[in-house]
């Protein structure tokens, strides 16, 4: 058993998307992603939970202060894509299709470099109630 | 005191929308509605309670079959609005901003007529856990 | 407006039902009520929330101690339906169809005359998250 | 039927407080308030739903700017209440015992001179998932 | 580090069980499983969360398509045990107590074989919001 | 792949607290600990989910009776902290600052030898919905 405690930080944003592969045709799109197709555009309230896990600094008590990291979430997740459309707006995915597996595998590969790198890392994200990821699986 | 029942169902869609007044030049529309007026559209899941109140049947025990009441939710509001651009797809909103206080009165001015006059009704939308409306206000 | 505060407590039980109308034939039911009507059961947690309204306690800031509150509603509801067949083992069901409206009227009405008079009463009761009744309607 | 519509946003604080009664002796207090009369206080998360009802605005489809009400909620009742013990800290309730009943009026007192006097107001206050009140009742 | 990510897809069906062992008497049934012993059963809304871990393909950014997995629960378990009495109408449980864990055994085993065997699997069960099981353990 | 099953069950309490390093001055810990170091405490509503996993007896499929396993947590960890001050009323924490992190520890601590050793235990600690922590980490 190791001796490691997990946080874990909730945040929320509101974001439009739509999934589309731009090598596939309309046909094979609409097969494929249906009504997640919509060129107009559909969108979700994300849910992202951020877990850090390590040994309790014995001076605060803490792995990791919820405030920084509330922080560096709003500041490097939140502000990028709050009330933003993914495929328009935001670089990362101008040629990634942003299902909720690619979204979390950016927010990860954002945030990693931001924590200290003795703590572990995971995200997991909620596209609604009903579908959610998490990465790295666990 | 009354005798009458409320059911309630509750469903869900999800929507990208963009809030904005086409009266009013760019500098005021994002003073009013800030990040909400984000060309590109953001998103919600949006959960919808409709509920409608009267006295149970007593054939039945039903105030009205919460089944049938689905059915017409699903065919009414979710295949019009789900998974849709409100501005772009759905003409009820061409020349009416979707604000979830406008697309509420629309939710109840649909179902109105397609439920039992006998029957009272009042729709509640979620837009986010912590931004909801109701119409008629009670 | 009114100066009465409104205090709710919620509580849950689980029980087994099955919708039927013992006067009509097994067809008809089937039409009705659907998988409901199975004639081995099938079930619910339900979650119930209790209102109750008056001028808070001057002496309290209480309108009614939700500990007593608590314990009239486990005492006479959750003991009497919680782990229950509500059609096998509940005589108020013997010939009340168990549907979310009656069950509601029903646990009212228990409820009403343990009540101090002078206080209003409502009573909620979620089936499902996505099912659930009030009594009476507001 | 009326044509006005309820916008309800949600905001949360964490604090500590003691039910107790000045006037009664130790022994009075804790036979009407037990655990809740702890000298040494406890705690929770409350959760707070402001409402506010009227005639959405033509040029803008609001009731009220939601974010103007969560500014307005931040501004008077978060940073009033948050983190804060409610008998030590609060002057509201130097000589008020803090019930969920009694924090709802002065709250409501609080924001109902704030907030237009054509709009109708109400709070709801969550002192747990199982508690909680509604001021004034409707 | 694993770039492994999962996905999760939660749905729910409603059933009624009872909790016994065919070999015990009356006496150490009820001693063993109290009121779940219920010979009239009492029931449950389950919420099955499934999770499946693998590779995002990198042409449709998906581990798996949700709406698949979605029909496959539908197909495989929902059809199977939704508005049941488990132990009368379900062969699987005729032998098996129908408890949190067998039954997440059972729908683990019954999905498996319908997943691609390159990703894993995992099956969490919400028989209500305060007692929920997970297979296999991780 | 093991053929452990997890069980989980979910219980409250709640407590006040204050978070705050004695071999610090002030300054220091209202730098560290802002609004968390108020002297007077805030207070919480505690979720605690206890998961307990092994292999389900073949006599009664379970891992642990749920019922025990509540018992348990009853009266060794919500006896002990409910509607307590954590930093007054709890030995534990007389030199142990009460952060979410040494809480599950403690609690961890306390039930661990509870537990038949041969099944494994974690616990999941929600001080708010926004910020919970997991011991020990997975």
């Amino acid at each position: 058993m190791n001796n490691k405690v997990a946080v874990f930080r909730r945040e929320h944003f509101n974001a439009a998307h739509r999934l589309t592969n731009p090598k596939w045709d309309e046909a094979k799109n609409n097969a494929v992603f249906g009504k997640c197709n919509n060129p107009h555009y559909h969108g979700h309230n994300y849910e992202l939970v951020v877990k850090v896990s390590g040994i309790p600094d014995p001076q605060t008590g803490y792995v990791m202060d919820m405030k920084v990291l509330s922080e560096l979430v709003h500041d490097h997740i939140i502000e990028r894509f709050d009330h933003r459309n993914l495929n328009e707006d935001c670089p990362e995915f101008k040629s990634l299709n942003p299902t909720a597996e690619n979204i979390a595998v950016v927010i990860y590969n954002i945030l990693r470099p931001l924590i200290n790198e003795q703590l572990d890392m995971q995200v997991r994200l909620y596209e609604t109630e009903r579908n959610f990821v998490e990465y790295p699986a666990s």
